[in-house]
């Protein structure tokens, strides 16, 4: 993730908060969150910022664009346990490619970073096939937001 | 359940084992497998009896038709903890109903009944309606199995 | 649950609404909630009553109890879809067993029923052996509650 | 990844194929695994090596260490769907770090990679503090298994 810092800015107005709070299910026989769950929790994060700004599953899907992940990272520095709140502070990455690509970080009660991640999507268009250039109503919105 | 045990007889011959592990992440804090997991359990006894006697979900969808659950229910004995194997017995049950029913007992390495249950499946046709009569391809199957 | 019904009253007083959106995971190919889930809806559902109502998993175990499901249930009438919006109801059914019992509705967004269900959990006391007289804390918490 | 490339070294005779065959429920509303869903094929690709070569949890467990994930990464290549079986390759990485190093590879059944990713665990004692050095249950491992 250190080349794509360079080369990529995570937009701080565009930064959306969720809060959760841990559930029985979601915890491990260690007493912490099991890990695959964050990915869950991501999206959540992605969910809540797409229907904030806009840029939702089902507007994407009303262009005629899917939007697979393909890659994911987390990076955990504390536990999670049972009982305890937490916020899924999700941020728009503005890049130049054909990508849709966000970044999570997770603070427990005392705003401590629990974790942090990337996800990166790429657009599918009506055949399954892959978009090249950036498709029109992400350049649209992008504009809308003042990201170019 | 009870009442439902007179009227159908789930057919023994029509019985399909499965082993499985307990996963580390199907057990929750108590150390145990957390109870929504034997709903996965009971999928994975079912699609393997839909493999095995050629009732499986591609072959359903093939017939122009998908059967969602409308009710399950499942009755705990004794606990799964990490380690552990078990086998997940599921049994056809013979209904004149348009519904496809299947049993589950799950056992333990000692052969214990972990758990038991039980899953109900209407079919829907190509625009979503009930099917209030059992599907011709449904009816084919019974015979050849010797149900009808 | 026809006989529970006679036996045993719901409590109109001791229900907890909590409100939930469709995640994306929770949706399966069929473009509907994966009947599974609704056993994590009715654990959010049972835990918001318990935080609302004080009988939550850590008030249970700082009494040295657990309560592990013994039995679930539920029937599905309509489905949800992604980007909808649902109501779990939960409310608690007074038993003199020593048992705790939860009856769940959910409603979606056109306050249409979804399903119902049930779940049944005994106490384990610190030597996780089966309790068969209601444990005290459970007493005084329904004697508060106008129960007993 | 590309770093660590250099550093360390997957172990090949140290790699472990699991099969398995993709479930009803793993499969999102665009006909395809949800993304989430990986992060559990590499535990039980992790599992399925800890058993074969004597580094599993409860070996771990019964040293006195737990070795929580502090960090994930998948990198999707094609997609999965219903009825497909694929096999979960996990190798050992064998780093000088106190750290366990898995790599993934999964493989559709043309044998073509579906995707890639990795996990690194730390060890924490029964305090639950980070173990500065290797654990000599771990060093004893590794010699027997001619690593150093």
């Amino acid at each position: 993730m250190t080349t794509r810092k360079e080369l990529y800015n995570s937009v701080d107005q565009l930064t959306v908060s969720k809060y959760a709070e841990v559930r029985f299910n979601e915890v491990d026989s260690l007493g912490i969150v099991w890990h695959g769950h964050y990915i869950v929790f991501f999206e959540d994060g992605r969910e809540a910022f797409g229907r904030e700004h806009g840029l939702d599953y089902l507007t994407v899907k009303a262009a005629g664009y899917t939007t697979p992940i393909v890659s994911s990272s987390c990076a955990h520095k504390l536990p999670l346990r049972y009982g305890e709140s937490f916020r899924i502070e999700t941020s728009f990455v503005n890049t130049p490619a054909a990508k849709l690509i966000f970044r999570y970080k997770l603070f427990n009660e005392d705003n401590r970073l629990v974790c942090s991640g990337e996800t990166v999507q790429v657009f599918l268009d009506a055949e399954n096939q892959l978009v090249l250039n950036t498709p029109a109503f992400v350049l649209n919105w992008k504009k809308a937001k003042g990201l170019l």
